[in-house]
């Protein structure tokens, strides 16, 4: 957002990064219990005729690189500009805002990376209004085909308003969630028993990685709860009473991804500690051999080379047994040494 | 929950994990303050006649795989297609919903494996409604047994309705709490001595494996607290008012076991400190033996080095009593060191 | 409470480890701003008369064995099974329960015993009716003895009803926490002294022993604020408005014994810093010394090795001050290194 | 605040640190849907006649060194002492504080100082009265100019009143947070890419002050949640409904900046258990190296040194093969060893 | 409070340590808008006059140790024995208590001692009714000297009631707090750049010292918010409105204060951290120097060792290059593990 600040609240700026000049694909989507109709179009004005008509119609928009198209949208649909401001704002929390003809919600869409072991966050908007939704997405590709299909089939979906299908995309996304949280729970336990057998400095940084993107993944479910439970206890009457237990339902999956969340987190602090106590473990281990090396060798290499020194006179060194005297000497000290040891339970 | 991923809400998969083809056991017992009668079925058919009497119907069903069943449950008994979807996906929190004809509970039963030394958690419904209860669990056992007998013995449960009968299964769930913690604080303890007493990796290991069965439990338990307070308080009338008492005091062994749990939690936290602390000090330990050693044998060692030396012209070497002199020189080296030692308190 | 599980609720199971056949201590002191009386019983029936008398009648129980007893007075004074279980769950955390004919008050007494530097913890149970009180504690003995000596001496108590004289039964616990506090303060003192002198691994232990105990205490101690608050705020009539502004005192005080605690443990976790940072601090200085004689002598070893060798070609052995000279070398060596180490500020 | 302590209320001292004698720079800007006029004034006398009319009036004042003109402005606009004490009192947190006729506003501008790797904080003031808002900043310089080039190119915010000015400076003030808030995030990578690579003790010091920063930052702009939210639901009639929407949306914003300071925390203590990790890893390397060198060298020197003995009778000396025998010997021990430690996984 | 435990409720006992025997100093101010009275007195009696009259009277009471003189003020003043009890019970927390004819409030007030590095902690209780005030202070000394010459000044305080002069006396309170901090704040840098340069045990004593003040601080800090926003949204008349503006005032300041508190604890915190690392380095770069020295020295003097071997057939010795060949060995390994120890930055 450093490029934006300054101007004026409302300013239509495209997120950063995005490509320019790749026009957004637009698919509408159109029915209700009876007819069905899907294409795909190029401009905003083949979506007007739909304002008029009863049926649900679902504008369904891929790219946000292109303002006009946004004001025209904007225009068309009574969009207030800080509204079509935040659907642009690809940083910013999920939220809902009720502006009573429509509702506002933004939520996270998640996509594991299995090649960059990484998760990608993309942002989903939603304008919920009394005979349609209009749907912004960052890129083509989205988990949303389940609910096409059933749109398609002439799923209980059809007989449904579009605060059923707001809902059927949000449970699109969130369902995702726990597609994501498996593979993430599958790399942590992988890394744990990593870190158990064979710790090496690399498993830490993959660990503080990892721990990193739990903040991240936190930071863009935390809020949805009260997203979720902003929807459901809405007092707009664009959400029908039958719609609740619905969105009740997806709260408490959300709920359940925070709580996997929570638990993945409290298990790769454990991992630290796991970590850290092996290392200390094996300096122990290392010191305890330097030790016993040292405790035996260094008075023997004493002993040895008392017997070195050239004085004229020594009596030992005359004597026809010293030698074997001295070898006595080493062997004596040296089992008392390994006896200490044993008691000590240092061997 | 990954394979549900993208299906429309109330579709019906079995858990994971769930053994196919076997036919769920299903059993009835039917009871009033007068009459009690008890049978196991193979069909949903043989249940139905129950649904027209005045008589507490409590229908049991172990195992979660057959699909079809459960549907014609939901036709029967008029139960949402969420609330099927919730008895079959075991992975959620304990949680209560109140859809007015009927309240649905779903809470955990904990079991210890002895032999693993693995607390085993099996996800229970209820359907509690005006003249019935339906429980479903995902494997043949329970703790009901106490129920079930106290019901047979004409006990007082005889005289109550659905509500008390609701009451009694979450009570003998949270009754068996108490047995798993205790079997939990028994581990806690013997970990902690063997800590105390001889500390080794593997033992880290199993304090790690304890804090995650900590973690688990704490999500399966945490959630009852709302869900048993959620049904005390609930406006519905199929909760009478002599059974809210009842429902207050397992909402007090719940918080016991709760606080039975934050303090294992808080123990095992402790005993990583100790097993630290104690690897710290061992390594202190060591460390000492070898400073005393290195520090009286290696000056001795270069004092004998130094008449081990082939110079030609060194005088003492040819003096009558040099090598006594040495002697002498070794050992107020080495009482010297020994009493600064001690002045360190280092020996 | 394990024996317990499956038991229908209600049903009275005298708590773990209370010697059987030891019959419990019955007294009664009944009492009005007039007339004043005070007597051991053996059996409930003498407490009956009372019942239809306006005066004050407090009858105390030690001892928890007498299952029959303990159903006669739940059928004489009408108490719910339930409360009756709870007296007998001495596990139980501190409540209250308003059965607006009587309030039911659970507590903790704590006893530091002095010998084995540990704290008892004892349950009190308080049934408090219009016109009587009965206490139930697991064995002989308590704090009480001041509000009977307030009773016997026509104190302000004689004036007031029930309500005050739970109030005072109460606040004699609450205060004698103080006492208790005070001697775990001089004991954290005590080893937090020693720590700093002289740390060992046994004042850890001890360390570790204070910090469970703590846990206990606060297990104690916590719940008490929501059960005196809820007997301050309570709107049954039992609890008069004048004996409000006590229970707030009381109240005040709990939060006192609470804040003591948590200070407590702020001090035994920064013990633990204190202990750590010692150990290390003191691996330092070992290290220090071991690495001082290392670098000094091993050089210094190795130089008179050199001179040590049988080459029959080695000119400084014929040197006439050949020796000398190598005595110059090794001062020379021993005071650069010294003169290092000073600049290091090792020494 | 040292020097105010005693003081009465509405005692007005310039914060510590202000320059004296140098008069604080008054510019005006008053503007309508219509018309415009921007000015800078050098006394309170000519913002006065604006007080009467009906466009919006900004008053800016950079400098809180001129006691007496303070003084001066509490008196025309009818200003509470406590509120001018409170912007001269420079370390309090952001605070809203209504007072019906005017809403006074206080909040943190950053400035990130590139080259002293610093966040500089300066107080913010506003009066935001029915007509006005008095701007009051501590030195020259700020983030309002695209705010001024708004009003001066006729932007919407000329059709709104002194409600949308406020945001639109709060507004400005948060924008600005992002532009720090990324500077921090590179300084917070570069540091741990730094930590990860090439650890030293002065990165720690950069880590701690970086640690220092975010506590400060945290405690400037956490209230700010508190201080828009305030503002958003006050029942001031100051505060336009159509203005909710963008005091929400700057909230938003607020919470964003809250979450990243959080991460930021989150990661930089990261950072330290990396540091110390890595710490404890290179001591383990080095002791492994010293291990194995003592290890293997120090028995060697055993052997060697056994044969550097004087003894008239050791018949190894005079074996022909003595010598090549005691090579064998060392070379055993040498491979012996080597395949242990290898064993050992410690080469 | 030992000493207390046990006796009735309103019992007074003078706090710990009141030295006996000294009559505590009783000073009277006699205010309002037109007229002004000061004098010190000797007993109560001179007090009571006070009473009816409609003048603010403020009288200051240094000292605890008089116990009839209490019970004079609280049959005097109608005070309720348990607030008697509570102002000679100095160590409980701050505290409000509102009796409808008067408001009971209980504070710290703080001390830095320079030369203990400590801080002293004094309660101050102030008994605020309809046309006085009365305040117990533990000893002589008080921060409340501005506040009477601003009495005697016939400042704005005098047009006030009771409701202002006890802001004015809390208001000192808490401004003298600031004094404090800084002197903490002082010695927190001080420490803390100390420890930077040169750790030592006795500076983490120090840390340790510093941490325990600020527990002490907090205590005394934390509980003085919800005493002054009880004060202030009091409904107890004896609060005026306009009073209201000047509490929040000192409410904000009262949480300036345990947002500093908290910075220095965060700051002490990171200080053992910093202290920890700095002795892991300290220890690091010793363990450095040994390695060095043994990994350089151990192979060349067992090199040495081997041509001080006896043996009667070595070809080596007999050799005329023998002797420098050998230097040139050692020379070569030294430089091999200089290289290596480069390569490894170890050097």
């Amino acid at each position: 957002m450093k490029r934006k600040a300054g101007l004026p609240p409302g300013t239509l700026i495209p997120p950063e990064g995005t490509r320019n000049g790749i026009a957004p694909l637009i698919t509408i989507i159109d029915y209700d219990a009876n007819k069905y109709q899907e294409k795909t179009v190029t401009s905003l004005e083949e979506c007007l005729p739909f304002k008029a008509t009863d049926t649900v119609t679902w504008i369904n928009i891929d790219g946000l690189s292109d303002i006009p198209l946004l004001e025209r949208i904007g225009r068309s649909y009574d969009i207030h500009p800080l509204i079509l401001e935040s659907i642009l704002n690809t940083d910013q929390r999920p939220k809902i805002e009720d502006l009573s003809t429509y509702i506002y919600v933004n939520i996270k869409m998640l996509q594991y990376l299995e090649t960059a072991h990484k998760v990608k966050i993309e942002q989903v908007s939603l304008i919920v209004g009394r005979n349609y939704i209009i749907s912004f997405q960052e890129d083509v590709g989205d988990v949303f085909d389940p609910v096409r299909e059933r749109i398609r089939k002439d799923g209980k979906i059809r007989k449904y308003g579009t605060d059923y299908l707001a809902y059927a995309l949000i449970d699109a996304v969130v369902d995702n969630y726990f597609t994501v949280m498996e593979s993430l729970g599958e790399q942590v336990e992988l890394l744990e028993e990593a870190l158990v057998s064979n710790p090496s400095r690399e498993m830490l940084m993959n660990v503080h990685t990892l721990k990193k993107d739990m903040i991240y993944l936190r930071k863009s479910v935390w809020p949805l709860r009260e997203v979720i439970s902003g929807l459901e206890r809405s007092d707009n009457d664009l959400i029908r009473d039958a719609t609740r237990i619905y969105l009740r339902d997806v709260y408490d999956h959300t709920i359940q991804v925070i709580d996997t969340i929570e638990t993945f987190r409290d298990m790769v602090s454990g991992m630290l500690d796991i970590y850290l106590s092996g290392m200390s473990m094996r300096l122990n281990e290392v010191m305890k051999v330097l030790t016993l090396i040292a405790t035996i060798f260094i008075p023997l290499t004493f002993i040895v080379g008392i017997y070195g020194m050239n004085f004229k006179y020594m009596p030992e060194l005359d004597h026809p047994y010293g030698y074997y005297g001295v070898w006595v000497v080493i062997i004596a000290v040296t089992v008392t040494m390994l006896l200490y040891f044993r008691k000590k339970q240092w061997i």
